[in-house]
Order: structure tokens, then sequence, then C-alpha cells
């Protein structure tokens, strides 16, 4: 098992993982994947975290507001525990040689491969944009450069995004046959994220406004989920198929105190909405209270948060014209 | 004009043009580029040459012997005249800062005008890969980087390099239209390059052992000419319609003495084919003596062959990085 192989010799990992300044981070990230990085920062696992500026332009024309959009989610690593000291934080745009890999790259990977790509179908179908870019298309080889390019040998991803590693690690493969060996096969490691609903009982989406982010005061965060969608069933259960609503603020809630969503349900039982949205907003300010504490400590610090950047770009830099050397000379292109 | 707009200000124009390393360079790149190359930089107009390393790649698997055909290459450069006091002669593969752009400039093409780009559509069915590489499918957009890294405004080009110009005007139109200025938009300079036949009377071609390179000896070139394919008719005529072979041998005596086809065919008159290979055979080696000799006397010296790569690689990121520093700040990526 590969979680074990973990645990045994966590030093032998490098993680490469990150997200599109788009808007704050959320709930549903830190429950799907923040908790999960750190979790393996804390084991011993080298963290490297992009922030995927150039691929906010996938599916929208201009990137808006991107230094506040930047600073505020390197706000939300450090709130919920990313260590800069152990971890390098790092933007894509800033890294030259890192980018540079999306060539050789793509001459490994034919056309009907990147149509066939069923998470960039599935994308494109999502996108706010009349027609598929070529930086839409060409995503999947461009995500291999990011992961490639400092060797990171560990990809946690949900299901929907297994196809993306599984060319990163043909990118990997072809060019290790053809030039010789400089890339490891990077693994993906498949993390059950809970599903949580928006308060809308959509998708939580930082574009939907039903996200409750890291980043809200205790009392924004009250409001949302008081107009929260539930049912009319006053007695509360856990049952995420029939009443997927009130189950996903049960779930929160249990997620939260760290209990089974069973006991929390079981606990407000005839208490109604009312009741089940007081649990909750307790549950969630408590549990938020110390990382937004955090937040905001680092927050009256901008410079420090921009010096986190610019070293952890330096350090990108330099790994990735290590490795950019590497690959010119496997191809005969060190002249 | 265009044409006369360079003659009267040509330190106002940049020149943007180069090859693949894919083998040496003949006669028809001597006609039907080199020189015009030479003729603008000694105009006054700043002239860069990319060695296009990469671009070896959208064809085929490997690039192979690269080190050896890049400083053949280079040395068919400073055979013809270019001179790298004046011009940039640098590689792809060395300049990270160029290759970065092809991601923002990716975000400003669509994938059905990648599809439709008529020379790639061309490039593909010749082709020796069995599907359309990722790198073959974008390179006008690469082509676009290249162009515009050094803020290229003028592009000296055949007609069916054409829609390749356009991308690259359309890029930049739009980078412009939404960060700000920052590109020029650059014009093609069409030349009308002589229609030279290979010595089988095929298309001339590095791949098709039927074209004489610059780096041939005497020897070599009268070998090849000797069996060069002609017609049964003694007397010659320069009738490129009716008689192709007979004509582009024709053709190439009077460009290599600097007189008109029809002249060096009267001169012929019934003398057929072995007088025809014999004044060809006596140009051709007369006209490239001194380039040869030239090729002879740097080749001897490949640390000095190195070294111009070098230096101009270096230039070349030095422009590349204050370009890609003006894109970041235009997009709002500089944090």
């Amino acid at each position: 098992m590969l979680a074990n192989q973990i645990q045994a010799d966590p030093a032998r990992f490098r993680v490469l993982t990150g997200d599109r300044p788009t808007g704050p981070l959320h709930l549903g990230h830190l429950f799907g994947t923040l908790q999960n990085r750190v979790r393996l920062q804390d084991m011993g696992v080298e963290l490297f975290v992009i922030v995927a500026d150039y691929q906010v332009l996938t599916d929208r024309d201009v990137a808006d507001r991107l230094r506040e959009t930047v600073e505020g989610l390197v706000l939300d690593y450090l709130a919920v525990g990313i260590d800069p000291e152990r971890a390098t934080v790092f933007t894509h745009s800033a890294v030259p040689a890192l980018n540079q890999l999306l060539l050789p790259f793509l001459s490994l990977v034919s056309v009907p491969e990147l149509s066939r790509n069923p998470t960039v179908k599935d994308e494109i179908a999502h996108s706010r944009q009349s027609s598929v870019s070529g930086l839409m298309y060409t995503y999947p080889v461009h995500q291999a450069a990011d992961i490639l390019f400092c060797k990171g040998n560990l990809v946690p991803v949900g299901r929907d995004q297994l196809p993306h590693v599984e060319i990163t690690r043909t990118v990997a493969r072809r060019f290790n046959e053809r030039y010789g060996p400089v890339f490891p096969e990077p693994e993906a490691l498949l993390s059950a994220a809970p599903v949580l609903l928006g308060t809308d009982g959509q998708k939580m989406s930082k574009s939907r406004q039903n996200a409750i982010s890291l980043g809200a005061t205790a009392d924004e965060t009250a409001r949302l989920l008081k107009g929260a969608r539930t049912d009319a069933d006053r007695h509360i259960t856990y049952d995420p198929v029939n009443r997927p609503e009130v189950s996903s603020l049960v779930l929160l809630a249990a997620l939260c105190s760290d209990r089974a969503p069973e006991e929390v349900a079981a606990e407000i039982g005839d208490g109604g909405a009312a009741a089940l949205k007081r649990t909750v907003t307790e549950a969630v300010n408590e549990f938020l209270a110390p990382m937004r504490a955090r937040r905001a400590a680092y927050g009256a610090d901008l410079a420090y948060v921009r010096k986190i950047v610019q070293v952890g770009n330096e350090r990108a830099n330099a790994i990735a014209d290590r490795t950019l050397a590497e690959v010119r000379a496997a191809m005969g292109m060190d002249y």
C-alpha cells in the first residue's frame, strides 16, 4: 500500500499540489485537500505548492486582481498550517525553466491523446469561454511540467484528476525511454474527499457564493449558514442520498468537531433546521478560529507573505534550472 | 512599400528568422533566404537568427547528432556572411523566458484556430510521425513567441509561411488589447525565392540527397551535378514549365554568375547536357569558393563557433527576460 510506504519512509516522497488563484479557499478545499497536504508535510514528505496563475486563463479570458488573490491564497496556506520553512510555495509565471518543459513534453504527446482527456473535456464543458483555448487544450501537459520539474513522485488527487496523473506518467515514461532516465513516474495518492455541498445545495464553489471561505469572519459564516437550504422535516438525520442539504450540514459539523455525522444528527434530534444551523455554525467557527487568528496575524504583514512567495520562487527556479539542464543534456541540447 | 521603408530607416526594423537544425544548408536556402538575411543585415536591420532545435521534434521523434548539426548551421551562417558582431544567433532550448511566452500566448488562440492553420496541415501531411504531436499542433504559437520575444517587427517569409505570421499578428494584437501595448504586430516581408529543383528533379531538400550543400567540396559538387537529371534535347533553353530539370540547372548557373538564365542558355546552345553541367558546376564552385573558404577557416576553430552561440544565447536571454518582465507586469503577475 502506498500509504504504508509513505509512513515508512516519508523523505522518499516529494509532493506537487496547488491551486489556481481564482478566489479564496473554502471549507471544501480544507477537508478535500488542504488538511491532507498539511498531514503529508507533518509526516516529513517534501511539499511543493504551486499557485497556478497561468492556469486561471484556461477557462476565462483575463485573471482579475491577481496580486490580491495570490496573497489571499498564501494567507490561506499559512492559516491551515503549511509551513514555508519546510514547504515551497511558488507561482507558475515566475519559473521559466518549468514552463520551458512544456515544449519537449508536447513532443511526447499526440493530438488524439490530448483530445481524449476526459478531465479536459469536462472542464471545456464548464468553461466560461466561447471556444477552447490552446492553453486549456494543452493543460494536462503543462501539469506534467508542474509535477516533473521538481521530480514530484506523489500527487494527491481526487478520482476525477486521475487522467491527468496518467498523462504525467506517460510523459515521464516516454521521455525516459527516448532520452534516458531523468524523471520519476509519479504515483497518484487518491484522497477520499467528503462531499460537502454549498449552502444552496449545489456543488461548493468559489464562484457560486455558496461556500464558507477560510478567511470569512464568524459573523459572515453565521449569516451564510443561516441562509443555508434545508428541508421541511424537523427530525434531523444523516442521510446523504435522500436529504443531501441537511446531511451536508451535519457532515460539516461532524468534520469540524471530529465526530461521526450520525452522532451529530442524533444529538440534534427533533431540534429542526434552526438547531442544526446553530450547531454547525458553532462547530465551524470554533474549528476555524485558530486558523482565522493565524490568517489575520499574517494578513497584517503582507511584506512577509510576499517574501514567502519570493523565497519559494527562488527555490523553485533553482530546482527547475537543474532539471532543465538535465533535460538538455539528455536531449543532446547542451551545446 | 515596406521595402522602401526598410531602405529609408533600417534601424527601425528587427528581423527574426532562423532554421531547424535538421542538416546542412544548401543552395536552395542560400538563394531562398540566406542572401536576403545578409542583405538586410548589411542595410542596418537588426537580425536575430534562431536555431530552432525544439522544432526539429515537430515532425520526427528524436533529433539526431544535434551538436554537430547546430555547429554546422552556425558555420553555414558565418560562411554566407552573417556577422555575429551585429546579428544574434541563438538556440531555442537555451532561452527559457522565450519559451515561457508560449503559455500566455496559448491562452489567446483557440483550438479551432490551431486546427485551421494551413501550414500546419501541410506539415502534418509530410510528417514522419504516425500521429500529430502536441508540439507540431502548437507550433505557430511557439513561432509567435520566437518572433515576439525580441519584439521582431519584420519576418522574411515565403508565401506558404504567411499564415504563421498572421497568427503572430493575431497573438500580438489580442495581447495588446487585453493587457495593454507590449508587442509590435510584425509585418511579413515576402521574398520571391527562385524555384531551384534538386538534382533528381524533385524539390531540393536536406533529406533527399539531391541538394548541393554550402559546405560540400568542389568535387562533391561536381559529382552531384554530373548525376543531375536532364532531358534528351541537346539544345539548351530556359523553359521552366516544359523543361523543369534543365531550366533549374540553367537558373542555378545564372544565379551563381549573376546573369540572366536566358543568356546562360543561349551561350550553351547546342552543347547539350554535358556542356550545361560543366557550366553550372564551374559557376557554382566559383561562386561558393569564398564561402567555403570562410566555412573551412571557422570550422578549424569550433571553440569560436560555440562561443558565438553562447554569446547569442546570453543576448537572447537578456532580451527575453526583459520582455517576460513586461508581460508579467501587463498581466498583473508581478507579485
